[in-house]
């Protein structure tokens, strides 16, 4: 059995700590916040548990095999560092860390020590978004957009634009999706609030195809949403993370390309759009608790000495993508290139 | 009595005959077309009109007042220009024409005639947009962002990007309701089909203020979308052109910034967001069909003496930007400044 | 060609007009009015056909083959017996007469005279309902329920309640969906306007089977609403006639029953349910407009001596269940026998 | 402060002890459970709660001022009697009892001691019933229906119909809505499992005025419905359990009438049917936990010596009207008087 601390006990930690106390390969050993009165909660509820405020505490105790991080994320580099190289096993919150450099030491680090380090890119473990990686690999065609809107009256932050709380996710979720990587991003928005980062903000991501990525986040809208258009040649998809069952659906619907037979010899490339429309169907879906299936993966990676989906590399990426739109959101969508392939050696 | 027109009668143009024929203050006497067959079906449904292929016979006759053009886009100068030398009033379909020059130049020779020159800015005649105008005015407060979505499956066009056929409806309304101009656009898009222009596209505009507007625009798109979110410091709106009756709702909802008594001293402009949330309520609209509408105020613009509401200047205004965001869409999003201060001397 | 006239050019009577004037095999020889008004008003728009307010004159015209029948629910029969005695074949306005007794002496009259009586029971023809009727020949299983909300706020009539008015469509479409008659029908409502029908009612059917069908009719409902539920054994079906394309939704979700082990020989009849969820799909539909295809067919079937989908005996079936639900309302829900096998020798 | 013990720890349970051991007002004395696995499970989480499986134990205790009963439908009766006979007062599930006569001789022993008898109808603590209350006191003018649709794909129940499992929920917000009382029921419904009780009903209630109420249950659907529409000579309201803010929406819109002049001297009662249409809005509602509230109130009757708002009477009514509906259903919805005035001395 695997043993596991927890570090943050705000805001998701107690997610980690339920599903830990609850997944037999696994053992909650302890919960370590700066928090007393955080612990005393947890202590409540988990009695068995060992509290701390004390990291190093943790990172001696010889029953701790990995850590799993939920501080916040200017914090992450620092405590993930420390922890592997006391030799442990890290599961961090996304996004990964502050700065791609910080990151790019984090996946040198876990490989040189040959440990597990795993991004909690959450939604890429879940029924739904599992489901359009099957229908992208086999059904979809060629990829020709990827438009995502997540907004809603959310609670705006002080450190961090609105990207890096919600873009990260739409961002995680390209990664898991796509096998090819953008080659460059551009980012617009405001801050409605004097001083505070932007509470709205609109990403373009570029690549080598034809495919465009664009995904629009805003904490200050009167409605919640959270709806992705997928389009490609064969196929299209919407995925509504509010709807309570039906989350995908999948269209047979698009366009469907012929040589112009009249124009042959004048116009090279003058081709006949036609429309093609056929049934939609939405895709039963695995509901099982992501976060649960996650943090078994971690823990068998940890066994089988294998990578997990969401691995550094991945985490990597998307801060990557993050620091560039940031740059870019400055200078009103000037394009930065990402260099991702460049980035580990 | 006024007598007009109609210039064209493809996809709109049946629409003008059918609503001219019907309102008491016009007299439909022309309908206009190269195509034979359109000609005689307009004759079968309308016996009285006069048919013809030969737009000088129009122009010289003297029962003709104005005419209104629903010809191709890149046809609307000549015709126009041309009516306006004979003499007569113009209403043309938007967007008014291909270029801001040919646009300038109407504006111009309208002007100098002291003709009436209506562009047919449809959404703004809507029951929903004129309530959006009137909470924009009044309760709203100051206006932080506009985002419009405008998607569905539609007809690839080969002559004009998505832009100017889907996003002109945005541009047009946002010339409606806004009392500050854009200063300057950026556009990102792509075509899916070789040789063909961008079938998907996002468009930013800037402003002088904090207001950031948003078009997502596409023929490619596996539903059908026409969703706007405008975000106000007092109210908040969501206009849903498909809902069938509550297109408009407004919610009162928002964040209220006061300052930090704790931070005085340390940070200048350190502030407290609070979160505020009530009601939300869906105003009764006006349902009358918006052409009627327009086409009773162009004729009554002629009787008068007046500007319409979308007269030669809004319509340069909206075809500056259409051809500003075209230049910066072939180039991957540059911002493009507008310059529509000094447009019209 | 067949000759067709068209008596009555109030409400529905232009729709019947609209398409009698543009499908190929019909010829539309006279309209039908009491109306001065209306007369001069179809005229304007159909310059070749004849108008008159004299029906005898209609009836005695060679040219004229079938009648179309579109007017107040009280002179169908009068009219129709009238045309199928001049030897004329009849399209009639759902419902097919004020009484059964009515509907009976004309199924006998166009028998005896080996002439077309066809029932305008318009929503079965929709592609909707013709998809329907495909999964429950085909897929659905044994049907358990069917439960239909019809409501709105709509247009109070002072002659017939609302069953009349709305509950007329679910009766015709469950008479196609069905193989089975229903054996009795009951039926409360209330109304709330004095001295006028109900305008609120609720409608149950009971079959020798375990079907069961009930129907909510409204109209002094805040929303529109056109939803009906089918159940089977195998399939659901969710038909939402207000959504723009997705009408249909057919859900693989259902109860599995299966011997419980453990009770063999105490209860006899004791199962186990299991529950049984999958994939969701809405089938694409044929969007041909409905009354364009009924009017083909009822031309096809006097052309070819056949009987229409919705024939006489289908349209005295549904007046049966509409007069004896009126019976039941006038007694709280009094259960009435229908004898719809009894109905016609 | 109270001292609350829970009986009963299946499904409902764990809802109650979360919250008892939440609020500041009682204080959790035991759970009692005959199931030694589930006491295990609460005691692992609440490790100062006393456990038991013996319930005259707990009724001995005297720290033990009252019990929360959470069992099966059938044990109500008999675990609430011994509790008010041994001075303990009573939170009970709803249904309260399985017979009316068990309900009432709750009533009075409850009454002979002066103690409280509380039933947990939790919909009428909910923001938005209590909502709907206000609207209907003030606002909604006559009320002409309660219109109710409670369906989804349900757990079979092997003991009660679906009138006990769901219908329960809306005869207790009629009862809480309403001055006025139901003088009768009628219900029809089916089983679509051998030997299974209903599992899909229609619920009719009369009354003395022109208010018709109807309610639809079914545990057969392929999609979770929780809309209720009420209908008032002023105001008219759509309930929807299912959105997440939104809930309730109030409609201005009705009929209005007026004499008819034309009519006058010929029929008594001729009125002109006018539509009203106005804005539609969403009051912000309270979120606050229902079963919190409605336990602080419980806490607060027996410390002031009070009457719940659900009380004895309430859940009796609710009882007797589910018993009459059992019996209706058995005989193909005939309609059943509930005699209600009289159930209470």
């Amino acid at each position: 059995m695997i043993g596991i601390a927890v570090v943050g006990y705000g805001y998701w930690g107690p997610n980690l700590v339920r599903n830990l106390a609850e997944i037999p390969e696994a053992r909650l050993t302890h919960v370590c916040d700066l928090d007393k009165g955080r612990l005393r909660a947890v202590q409540a509820r988990y009695p068995t548990v060992q509290i701390t405020d004390n990291l190093e505490e943790v990172l001696r105790d010889p029953r701790v095999d990995a850590i799993a991080i939920a501080t916040p994320v200017s914090t992450h580099f620092k405590i993930a560092m420390q922890a592997l190289m006391s030799g442990k096993h890290v599961f961090v919150e996304k996004p990964m860390t502050a700065t791609s450099e910080e990151g790019r030491r984090l996946v040198e680090e876990a490989a040189r020590r040959n440990l597990v380090l795993a991004v909690d890119h959450t939604f890429i473990h879940t029924g739904a978004v599992r489901k359009m990686r099957e229908i992208v690999d086999d059904g979809l065609g060629e990829m020709y957009y990827y438009d995502s809107v997540r907004v809603n009256l959310g609670l705006f932050q002080h450190d961090v634009s609105v990207i890096w709380d919600l873009a990260v996710h739409d961002l995680s979720i390209l990664d898991y999706l796509l096998r090819e990587r953008p080659v460059a991003v551009s980012a617009t928005g405001m801050s409605h609030v004097l001083g505070e980062p932007e509470n709205i903000a609109y990403l373009n991501l570029f690549f080598e195809s034809r495919l465009i990525a664009h995904i629009h986040v805003n904490w200050l809208a009167p409605v919640k949403v959270r709806r992705t258009l997928v389009g490609g040649s064969s196929k299209m998809i919407v995925y509504d993370d509010l709807e309570p069952s039906e989350k995908i659906k999948v269209y047979d619907k698009g366009i469907t390309l012929s040589d112009n037979p009249r124009n042959e010899g004048e116009r090279v490339y003058d081709m006949l759009v036609g429309y093609r429309t056929g049934d939609m169907y939405a895709p039963q879906l695995d509901m099982t608790e992501a976060l649960t299936r996650e943090l078994r993966q971690f823990v068998s990676c940890i066994e089988h000495d294998e990578q997990p989906i969401a691995d550094g590399a991945a985490g990597l990426r998307v801060v990557r993508i993050l620091e560039a739109a940031t740059q870019s959101l400055a200078q009103r969508g000037r394009v930065v290139d990402l260099g991702l392939a460049r980035m580990i050696a």
